[in-house]
């Protein structure tokens, strides 16, 4: 039989759905020794978090984070809120023993970060932050290309995370639905957002990140803020590119923006190694591109390696080959690491610790592009 | 509040699995009046149905599905047999006055087919087929275009599902992994098992197919059987290919076998109309291939629809524009379907009356490859 | 020093510019013992015929076929004429001891072009019809792949020849820009112009065809005739469509129409073999779409081979690597070849013998299409 | 009747293959008042010269540069010689009073590459630098595009150049064949050989460069020299990437290397405007990737124009819609409008003083790379 884990969610947005939805499915579909339960979501507006808690089966609704915090009943707090909220509710909840899954980015900034760190090792508890897309089979499957050593030195790696959904003017900043663009809410725009991934994966993949050299624009300086109903000076950045070197000796290029017309969620990488490269897309994330030199000449070619079958990662759990899966499922993926993380004793990751690392980088990459220098991320 | 509506799933092998979790997830993602509960599964093997059970939240275990249909507490029996199953099973049912769901195809011939047909008709049971592949959002978004007159006429409409999974002459064939390859269990191979999806997909599509001329293929002609342990005379078709015409007067390949090495699952299908032309691939089942006559002649090409979008069929239910869904969510739309169907008293498709009609043309292919003729679909 | 070879190029349309191209280029990348020499091109409209022989550097025009086939400074004969012309000048071109190179497709139907196989086996003159795909590089690779047995058995086969240029029908038919629409000048529509391509290549990649089963149609019934200024009734094929089986066992589906809306000239192929598969798309003639099944399970997938490594066919003679060549590169290669056969005397294919073998498919098909049956090829 | 233009080519090595075919098939073609004529080439080793112009069909031989900069018969010089030549050359041939076409990059630096302009502009005489890729019919397409306002106010530029040929830390530098490894003879390394045609492309098509930020690296730091058979530093950059602003407010990200395994030749760029964007692929150059946001939103799609149709630039001189060409053809459209313009007086560009601005932003580029600030380009 399972174990119970008590599972309070903070905040019932875009990944209260998500994280909701992996906590729904993971037993259906991994043999693991827990099961999430869905005891409580918590948010200031008391009728959505009913009917959020009514349409995914939470048994209760709180309206103040710190009753949940503080409620005997929850294992596990995950956190869901905008990024200003993650670090008071964080250290709360690990004072409070709870085990904590955080949305990424961890932190505001590296300094809020630390405390996170501190505040969790200190109480001992289990705790990750949400980036999901180390669990897409096809970057799993590339993280285990490279522990195999089939790429050899690498040369290089480039990232971008390209969206087109604020070029508008008329879009106005701030509030439940536009927090990302509050400087406020957000810490930053696309840096925060959307690099964080890319650095996040990279890291994973490649390895620590030595020097950075960013460049950010704000293409619409003022909007209209929800909050305060005024026209206010933008303060996010809407594109952020920088140049990069790796302690392996690898030279990156990485950029996001959310003006790139005709671009979703284009999060794509590429490695260049010695003896092969990878290529991965987020919107056909079911696929990964393998180019491996040691292949005979003529037949030498980028493969679109069709990534479902039994053989790959997570992909045995699923459906048969062939037949794809989506964007979900890397939540899914998560909650079951990080289940399966607490019985084996091998925490899953990223810990707030190794996410500390993405926010260094990000944190260097913003005061980089304010002084125009290389900046050393330490 | 939703009312529950109960199920009884007979079977609980891959479409077990993707039924069992369409009826999972479906209120979550669609605001319905219904709300499946899962009330049994059959098998006969009592511990791996007890097995399942527990993993999918199935409340009680029947070992004999006669038991299941003659239950009071079930509103709705689901069928996910081997094919020889379906008839017997279905005309209980609706003698008991159940609802019906059946995985495809409808039966082993038309014959049982219409027997089906008229059993559900006389009970006036709601019914339905899986033939799930209509629900996959590109695809029910191409019957959108297609209603929309934006074709126009069509001239050509072309089929392959291409697999490659028995070429091994050491596959066995029958029992329970391997039903499909034994002819007593399964009617036919590739025609009634592959050729059903891209025929009810293409009547739905394009209408009503008129004649056929078939050619049909057994690579591999003995293989050991799993019930009897002999090499015994394999009774179903590897390959199958057939030439039609449609009333509508276009002109039709189609295309299925085992045995086109790489292929894991590729279903496409293409049609070409005066105006605009159309193809979709279920290797990446979240695009829609589309090319517009209309659009000024140098810019004219094939686009790529990432149907994603909230504008596109079923997506505004999921996540945001760009983050694909997968295989099993056309289940999920197929349980929200007929479930709405229930509420509006607008039945959802295909029926067993309207699946009867992709029966009647798998009938017409079979016979045409023996007599080498062409045959009227009647 | 190179030999001088002297042209006679009859005719002077789209294949008059394709040949003359490849007598003016094929020297500056092959190594070859002999030189075309443009002596002498013939056209009924003087002044047309002039102009083509300044542009391309003819040292003189005829107006009549057979003074320039009299002619005794002429080595070779190139028949660039309609279809209908191909057999009267190949029989008295070899009567006059030319070599003959003859556009596709050899000749109306297979009494006409037995005449003319025996006409050049009879002259023992060099002869060769212009299939020229089978020297794309691409296609060519495929050849060397299946000749290296890296498929194995073969099992499937399928080929289509789109194009969607003559679906207005305001469109005429007849005269010296759209004599494909005119029986009497091509024989018959798509099967002769588009198949016969296909015929070709499946022939030399996978051998004999034993049986077709076809259909046609003509979408269009009567058009405007520019050469009698009356509507009359359309007498080719439209679109055309058969089941075949190879000798080797194999099943194939072949595919032709001008009907298709989106494509201009989407020639595809694809072998599926025991061990591997191979897909060609004359779209993008440089590329080759590679699986081999012998590859490690999860590294296992379709490659695209970018088929421009001077270890590619033809390709050390061209750029480097990574630089496509295009459509006209297929006919200096198949001059290359022809003189290169010369100097060797192992004549390149296909000869007019070769050649035949894709008319008497065609026949078959054509008359297939009548009866409603299987039709052997003889 | 065609005016001749007398040819001196100097250098008889990739570019002068590239060049020499472009003379020989440019009037098959294109209908031009003037006519190259292959007059004489040089280079130092006389067989190889002799050999080349009777593979070309090359009248005569120098073996002295200056001497074929003297000759009366030669209207033109063709500047085929690794970089640190075209200097010394170019302002030679300019005093001589000859038409001057320059393989790029213009020159080793910005003093020289002024030197250069002088020359040809105290002269008068009309000069051209060989960036053939503005004549990719796609890529002209995409400027049409732009210029007719159909992407609105541009945001985002990227471009990448990558290749995979000298990972081996066995390739020796220098000589005749890797002339292009050796700083004294190449002037820089990626940066002018790769960059220079992406900057070239990029002002052509988004205007000027304002600032720039870069990195470069040099993997293998020694390499045996084949001038003086000793390992020798290497003293190119192996690879560079920067960061960089247009004069028109958008940003860009720039990036080549020699060390991106499983590249030949993958020149791509991509352009974010408010309204549209595009994409381009050396690899697959006869292609084009447009998104329209004006689209209607669910047919909102990337689309793969086929860039074969007479409609787009240059493809009506060529075969029919659906056949592609390939890389050489760049060359025969660069030597068309040279043509042109001596005619229409509108000289084709880049001219010397075009390709100078280029030379400006390579320059500030390499001088970032030192000093790791932020560089303005003059």
């Amino acid at each position: 039989m399972t174990k119970p884990l008590n599972i309070g969610m903070i905040g019932y947005g875009f990944m209260g759905r998500t994280h909701s939805n992996a906590y729904a499915n993971v037993n259906h579909f991994f043999d693991l020794e827990h099961k999430p339960v869905l005891k409580a979501v918590c948010a200031r507006d008391e009728a959505k978090a009913k009917a959020f808690a009514e349409k995914w089966g939470y048994e209760s609704v709180e309206t103040d984070w710190k009753k949940l915090v503080a409620r005997k009943d929850i294992d596990a707090v995950d956190i869901c809120t905008p990024n200003n909220l993650h670090a008071e509710i964080a250290i709360a909840a690990a004072k409070a023993g709870k085990m904590i899954l955080c949305e990424k980015p961890l932190s505001m900034n590296v300094a809020e970060g630390l405390e996170m760190c501190q505040a969790v090792e200190k109480a001992g508890v289990p705790n990750i932050v949400w980036y999901n897309y180390r669990r897409v089979p096809a970057v799993t499957f590339a993280r285990q290309l490279i522990d195999e050593g089939k790429l050899g030195r690498i040369f290089h790696y480039r990232a971008v995370f390209l969206q087109d959904w604020t070029i508008s003017a008329d879009l106005p900043q701030g509030g439940t639905a536009l927090w990302r663009l509050d400087a406020a809410a957000a810490g930053s725009g696309v840096t925060g957002d959307l690099l964080a991934h890319c650095i996040d994966t990279a890291i994973w993949l490649n390895g620590s990140i030595s020097t950075v050299n960013a460049m950010t624009e704000t293409f619409v300086k003022e909007r209209k803020h929800n909050l305060t109903g005024r026209v206010e000076k933008v303060g996010i950045d809407d594109a952020c590119a920088f140049l990069c070197r790796f302690k392996n000796g690898s030279l990156a290029t990485f950029e996001s923006t959310r003006y790139a017309r005709g671009h979703k969620a284009l999060y794509t990488f590429e490695i260049n190694g010695e003896h092969a490269s990878i290529k991965w897309d987020l919107h056909d994330l079911h696929r990964l591109q393998w180019f491996d030199h040691r292949t005979p000449g003529p037949l030498r070619a980028w493969s679109s390696i069709h990534v479902t079958d039994g053989e790959h990662p997570y992909m045995s759990k699923w459906w048969v080959p062939g037949l794809q899966i989506g964007y979900e499922h890397t939540f899914v993926h998560q909650a079951a690491d990080f289940l399966e993380g607490l019985s084996s004793g091998q925490p899953a990751g990223p810990t707030f610790r190794e996410a500390l690392e993405t926010q260094k980088v990000c944190d260097a990459v913003l005061s980089s592009a304010k002084s125009g220098r290389w900046v050393e991320v330490l």
